[in-house]
């Protein structure tokens, strides 16, 4: 199975008044991780979409189960595995951690 | 059912060089539905938690599909409705439309 | 003088871990102010611009000194007038109040 | 003098409808040299600020021009300068640069 895992550090502009990660960023680092499994496959998005004409891969679904909250200063990883190719769409499945401590699971239908 | 509704008009920072919005920014839209919901019950978030201890609402699990993409500039209405009250969480789902035009649904679930 | 006002309701995304907005979101509100300006003289940026080519309005500089904290929740008022029209370049400035309180001032210079 | 410089890969979240960095982006990386800048000294601030009292370091001032455009998947360097250390500010002045190309020039005046 084609997988991938990004290291990301936990930034201030991410962090919410809670003193931990406003949900929303986790798609971010999803959308960044599913990006780092194609350039991994030499199928870099800046490269493949041309300058005048920047379409980006459309979503289809996402979601995300949220198990225990990162906060500023974290690195985290954030795993990324090609679960399912269609003709018109792909589903990636994402995993973030810190250390051992599992933060959340995700996934991206994309067309 | 309870249910509230906010308009939103597409910040030029929420859209992404495809011209359209990047989608996690919807999952920021669904939080302010969230917001808006309880703000409608009397219960703003802002005066809700104390300065020195503001802990938010903990998300549990979000999903969402998207039908339509949303452009700079547009108008959206994101309609929220309280689905499901358990004993330490509360499920929400939101529609979000541009005039006529159905863009994404999705929910959370938060404790 | 060209001037304008908008009215922003803080998010909590655009609030940090110390409860306070983050201050690069001062310069997106400034954004806003300056395209609201626009707006409010018949030049709406969103049907200025070409859907294929969409160009924006470029920042050459900007600045801003900040007085008082802006707060999650907190309803801003940012007022922009329009100072200067040279050749290529306008300079814009912005005040962004909460009541009474005076919160930060700032500039930007586009072309 | 103390410096510092930090790689920074442009997310698409960074980028706008025009295909550049929407211009406030440039401030949070300002916000991330400094931040790197103090943990080059031994000064992580996630470790300086105590979880229960997160205080960060109050802007008074900040500003920059724009050269030339960044945009999505640009590989920047943000050298930061620590200027001028007084009794109760400091100044840090920026410069981020793709390749040889100079794109901008800022500085914080922080508390």
């Amino acid at each position: 199975m084609v997988s991938n895992a990004i290291s990301v550090k936990v930034r201030w502009s991410e962090a919410d008044p809670a003193g931990i990660v406003f949900y929303p960023r986790f798609y971010e680092w999803f959308d960044l991780g599913t990006e780092a499994l194609f350039e991994s496959l030499g199928l870099a998005w800046p490269e493949m979409f041309p300058a005048e004409r920047i379409v980006g891969v459309p979503i289809v679904e996402s979601g995300a189960r949220f198990a225990s909250p990162v906060g500023y200063g974290d690195v985290l990883r954030s795993g990324t595995t090609m679960r399912e190719v269609r003709q018109k769409t792909f589903r990636v499945e994402h995993q973030v951690t810190v250390g051992e401590r599992r933060c959340a699971t995700g996934f991206e239908v994309r067309g």
